[in-house]
């Protein structure tokens, strides 16, 4: 199992961050943290690192089902989703693969939520690289 | 291996949370995102949970080698540490095991960063509940 889901987009990081939202939106997910890596790491360690985001996306309905089935899936919520600029032209989308929610904690009851949960991040990546062959970078 | 490492707690929730604060200080991590899993769930859809918490840490050295060592690792940043209540004078404290890092990735460059990690986590969950047995809930 490959944990990202990937995207490839040919478009500058800042518009990329913002087509990233708006994709999440329709697809029901709401961003509930947001990690500017790139300032961080020059705030906290004086490093330069390539523009890079984690959003953490979270659709209620489908963390509720996961809670309700797993105790301890708040370790796992919500799902990262990382934009992560590779050059002026080209950033690349990655969110956290849902089945290893399931491969992680072993259960069952999390197959349905992890596959909805796929079917929506897959939806979401494909508005923003349409044909995307599942390309890892 | 278990996707969390675990402390029991026997202490209030609220009272634990500061204290997790303070560990994970202890232990050099910061607390960059937090989510308030009781208030989402009661704003979004209206629904009651007990109270847990989703404390998104990170120790930025470590968080700096494991970008160098894997591209996609943001997918798996920050470290989630959950607080979550049990009973009015218990509470569950769990850390996301460092370990999924190498196991999900399958790169032995994550190897000691992920034994860095776990390290400290230990610690901290120590502080917490002394003499912890590693047990779940």
């Amino acid at each position: 199992m490959d944990y990202a889901l990937t995207a490839k987009v040919q478009q500058p990081y800042e518009q990329t961050v913002a087509a990233v939202r708006e994709a999440l939106a329709e697809q029901g997910f709401g961003v509930l943290t947001e990690i500017d890596i790139r300032a961080t790491m020059r705030e906290k360690l004086d490093v330069e690192v390539l523009p890079q985001v984690i959003l953490g996306a979270c659709r209620p309905p489908l963390a509720y089902a996961a809670l309700q089935a797993e105790d301890s899936i708040g370790l796992l919520l919500p799902c990262n989703v990382v934009v992560r600029s590779l050059d002026d032209a080209t950033t690349l989308v990655e969110a956290l693969n849902p089945d290893v929610m399931v491969t992680l904690t072993g259960n069952a009851g999390l197959r349905e939520i992890a596959n909805d949960a796929t079917a929506r991040l897959g939806r979401a990546l494909d508005a923003l690289a349409p044909g995307r062959p599942e390309q890892k970078e």
